[in-house]
């Protein structure tokens, strides 16, 4: 380990959750502190949820593990009030611009959406008055089909799927896929589930860098047990490019 | 971070892949230095690994990031010669023995194999004579479908499956699964490429704790691109239930 910097950072409050930090704002600020000029964009980034954080003044502080020609490795936390609470491992190096992919799964395509124009903007606010402040920067829009949950009418198919992007409608870079990655809502919700999903574990790994234009995104998970589940989460760009894979381990609670 | 712990250990030079040890053992050595009596499982484990070590004497050093009720986490470092070889995050706690899952996605059975005695087991060395020491240690047998790749005629679908156990008979523990989770031929050779195709992240979840018998498995990837492609495995206890599930980030090269 090559010495350790720290910063002072500020929690921006309105990217929250409820009244807590989006989990991929988190990981998008503590892998933007990793990357460098050589290695500016995060390859794989791990995460453990210790204790969430609240918005307003913490500590980052980042270790280089390695520095490689190819890739560089570091590890990030964030400290609050004296208590950790996330911990993030980070590969990081050089995609190109839009390689030609050398082989593509047979069933890797993005999913078919309505058009972005015929999927509703989903409000900042949830309809049990809960607000979601992220919605304010992200603009998410869900597929009408997998949204029957804000309406009290879960699919049941355990999917969730839409459009992503900026709401200042700049161009989505390859640090802006990690909050990309954990923004749809938990599939618990398609399952007719409305409680808190916390994340445990959350890794991205980032494929390639996004063309201009709105994200697809899916949400599936494979299991429920034993009080956690899985989710899986695949970004395509524009042009069709698988450019995010994210899973992440939640726990979850029985509807009483 | 509660007080680091280390421990001068030895990397058994039989657990190889050549002649480097098997990422997979690694994982489940580090991961046993983070659980404990009250959290013995491992639930989430994400490994970075920054430069290959040989076998023989190494250092382990363990330090707990948080300590619940319900999960503990840890950070778990290897170093050999003075450098650092492999950064680990354990995510730990307790799995009940075979809970009824609440919910399982449709397309998340396992798939079909022949039966056991019906599919060969996987010799120690290569045709290539490269040593495959692991697979003295891991009973693996693949489906004869998927295995054309030894022969020299890979199939191109880009799948590898087959069957997995321990070749000392015993049952598969949690902390197995670890090794299990990597112990497939790489995806690239279904695709006929036979080259190395080093990890440089690998996350896995584990599910559940396996029922005894032979463990089924199935390694898929999304994407070959600008030299870097995931490797997603999935492995099912032989009730047919989901235990692990694995990703990993690794480079490849493309054949000359």
């Amino acid at each position: 380990v090559s010495g350790a910097s720290s910063d002072l950072i500020e929690l921006d409050p309105t990217w929250a959750v409820g009244d807590r930090p989006h989990g991929g704002y988190l990981l998008r600020l503590l892998a933007a502190a990793a990357v460098d000029e050589s290695h500016p964009h995060p390859f794989a980034v791990s995460a453990h949820y210790l204790a969430s954080p609240t918005g307003g003044p913490a500590d980052v502080t980042v270790e280089r593990l390695r520095t490689g020609r190819r890739v560089t490795s570091s590890r990030v936390r964030l400290e609050q009030d004296g208590v950790h609470r996330v911990e993030v491992l980070v590969t990081a190096g050089r995609h190109e611009a839009a390689p030609e992919p050398y082989w593509t799964a047979p069933g890797s395509a993005p999913p078919e959406l309505p058009a972005w124009a015929d999927c509703p903007r989903a409000p900042a606010v949830r309809a049990d008055g809960v607000p979601i402040g992220f919605l304010d920067h992200v603009d998410m829009r869900l597929d009408p089909a997998t949204a029957g949950y804000a309406s009290g009418s879960p699919s049941g198919a355990g999917v969730v799927r839409g459009w992503l992007g900026r709401a200042d409608g700049a161009d989505v870079t390859a640090l802006d896929l990690l909050v990309l990655a954990d923004a749809l809502p938990p599939v618990t919700f398609d399952l007719g589930m409305y409680g808190w999903v916390p994340t445990v574990e959350l890794t991205v790994l980032v494929r390639g860098l996004p063309a201009p234009g709105p994200l697809r995104a899916e949400q599936r998970s494979s299991l429920l047990a034993d009080g956690w589940l899985d989710e899986d989460c695949l970004l395509w760009d524009s042009t069709g490019r698988l450019v995010a894979q994210a899973r992440q381990l939640a726990g979850y609670r029985l509807p009483s």
